[in-house]
């Protein structure tokens, strides 16, 4: 990504794009549910002729076929909200591989370990808005972007300590006075697979939208174990936790416009033309109204941790970049999350005003050793959407895991029942 | 501060600034020690005569001054490093008042408070760099800037909750819906009085500088009491712990290159022409050297808490943004913290490139519940500069106080005898 792409993709005036060639039509993406709920009896749409249209129906995986690491999966459909569930799921085991490069300095040809060289597995919820297709693709794409992003470091990962060279032909050694001292370890490469995957995939995720005509964007929540640790990396509003006998603890942080009030402000600081003069970057207790035109009041900009006052001029009394708290807190009238992937396409309506520039797809990751951890038999992995935790506190979600389980032993599918 | 500033003042090619009157060209701002130190017997010169070169003379204020609240002070020399210390000090008492206004719909005089409506206590401390100016200009301004910004918000300060206007004519009766739900207390204002207050110092000090004709910055770590809560601000690389029997807690946060890397390599994704086609925004584990070209190597961008490895291109070989690490790590090659004051003048030596687009002035403020925290007699905050927390840890720091302290109960100056 060159340093001048922000602006040529964003800003009106910059430099012109380079023209693409013409690209035939694709089709749409075919919506359909997670592969591991085929043959569980549900129907692609919410609008099973089968369900009422208050009902809200749980599906999960079908008897007899089991997830990995005894994972369970559920999902309440909320009938009346759309058409189809834009929430997808996606699991499996992570096969990666490594590239055995020649030995004589001009062979450009790779061998293939012929058997996987480390094995993980992968655990991703997408929670889609505007449209499945983006939450789809996702499923569809993620993975693959990790596993070729982490087949790219792979050498680096096994080292003791990531070397500071990963030669196409040789892994040079590495000058311990400085990557010694930088502390990089093997952790990190996978930290920053994760992060390249996710933009990978938002890449992707934009040009087949873009293809086929259509729009959308989703979060992304993503568990990964690899090499004796659990990595969560997470771009939206869902979230992760670790349920213990004798503790609940976060595995990720929510990304929301209010969450991340700074960091756009900010960008809307250093280019206020994103705006295009319809929206207000300072924070407000409230809309402001004309008859507060002169008066004193509470404010925050992108530099402010706490509050103070200004004298309402009537810039302030625009739209704020902004709004709303809580569940109703929306970026730029629009949009609930701050993260995630897709988007590309989102303006405000009926305005030439992009959403993507104030979006990140990179997620933010937490590591979890396992060893240390020392699990235990009951310790659950908790990964759901914000549709679970409107209603439920992590608490709350704790205590019915620790209630729920030891009655239910003898069942392999008891992990995804807990509705 | 309008949203153009930012390119007006950093930018080339901007829209141009306003062309300022010709103002009188001021003397220098004199050296002198704070103010507590006077008639110890220090002279303003670290070479001072009575001093071998090599020697390290502590001073500390002069007996029978106390500091308020048994605060202390000593400050070691390195005669070796500067002509004068760069580093100051300010503590005092600070008086809030409060403006009545008068009761008549279009009376515009303002009645002073006879006496102050509320009082609290402030301890700075200034690590200069670059010369003494900046730190001598904070230590004599920044307590009438936080004056000044509390007593612009003092009615929100005293209410039950600050209510969303604050009237030049009367405080109205606020909408609770709004200004409850957002959760705004009166601390929130003065963590916004204090950010106010150091942006306004970093203004007075631009002015200043470029007035007298001189340069130089310094870091600010501030604390003050005020309604029962301690409040430590910190911009830049000093530190203040507060140490109690069983426990060390860490009152403030390091800014430094490092810490800070991901808004620093931001700021230059976002304007590359910050760098001018000189340094590389990237992060390699060491400074690359040509033999690196076309190997693979371990780098990171801005929106990366991992590692990755990229092809290494020609641009990635010129100079790193922030290079080296720990005490050697520097910002444009030049600068080892990354917020402070001051600074408004400083480039990239023998180039125009500028530092200070890329500093903060605002403070992280952490605040504490005085009354949560039961304090004991024996409880002590320390804040030193870099020159204390590059040779000892906080842990040391603590021993040392817990150590020193009881046997020195009947001496006044026993809080500032640490050396």
């Amino acid at each position: 990504m060159s340093a001048n792409w922000f602006r040529r993709r964003f800003l009106p005036g910059g430099p012109l794009p380079a023209p693409r060639p013409p690209r035939p039509r694709a089709s749409p993406v075919p919506y359909r549910r997670p592969r591991f709920l085929r043959g569980s009896g549900s129907s692609p749409s919410t609008a099973d002729a089968s369900c009422r249209p208050d009902a809200r129906p749980v599906r999960s995986p079908v008897r007899g076929r089991a997830l990995p690491w005894n994972a369970g999966y559920a999902e309440i459909i909320n009938a009346e909200k759309s058409e189809f569930n834009e929430d997808q799921a996606a699991c499996g085991k992570l096969c990666i591989r490594r590239f055995e490069f020649g030995v004589e300095e001009d062979q450009e040809w790779l061998t293939l370990c012929p058997e996987e060289f480390l094995t993980g597995h992968y655990w991703a919820l997408f929670d889609g808005h505007g449209g499945p297709a983006a939450a789809i693709l996702a499923a569809n794409t993620l993975h693959s972007c990790l596993r070729r992003q982490l087949e790219a470091v792979v050498e680096g990962m096994v080292a003791t300590q990531p070397p500071m060279h990963l030669s196409g032909h040789c892994i040079r050694p590495s000058d311990p006075q400085f990557v010694e001292e930088k502390g990089i370890r093997a952790e990190d490469l996978v930290v920053g697979a994760l992060e390249s995957a996710f933009q990978e995939c938002d890449e992707v995720i934009g040009r087949e939208l873009e293809a086929s005509g259509q729009v959308g964007g989703c979060t992304a929540l993503v568990a990964v174990t690899l090499q004796g640790k659990l990595y969560v990396a997470n771009a939206g509003d869902s979230r992760a936790i670790l349920v213990r006998r004798d503790e609940v603890r976060p595995l990720s942080s929510e990304f929301t416009p209010e969450t991340e009030r700074q960091r756009i402000q900010q960008l809307a600081f250093l280019y206020p033309e994103l705006l295009a003069g319809e929206f207000t970057r300072l924070e407000f207790p409230r809309r402001l109204k004309g008859d507060d035109l002169g008066q004193k009041v509470l404010f925050r900009d992108h530099h402010m941790s706490g509050w103070s006052y200004k004298c309402v001029e009537q810039s302030d009394l625009k739209y704020p970049l902004i709004h709303g708290q809580g569940r109703q807190a929306r970026l730029l009238g629009t949009l609930a999350v701050s993260r995630g992937l897709g988007d590309h396409q989102l303006k405000v309506l009926d305005t030439n005003i992009q959403l993507k520039p104030f979006l990140l797809s990179v997620p933010q990751v937490t590591v979890l050793d396992m060893d240390q951890l020392e699990p235990q038999e009951e310790d659950v992995v908790v990964m759901a959407t914000d549709g679970l935790w409107d209603v439920l506190s992590s608490e709350q979600v704790a205590r019915l895991v620790r209630s729920f389980l030891p009655g239910n032993r003898e069942d392999p599918h008891r992990w995804g029942q807990l509705d």
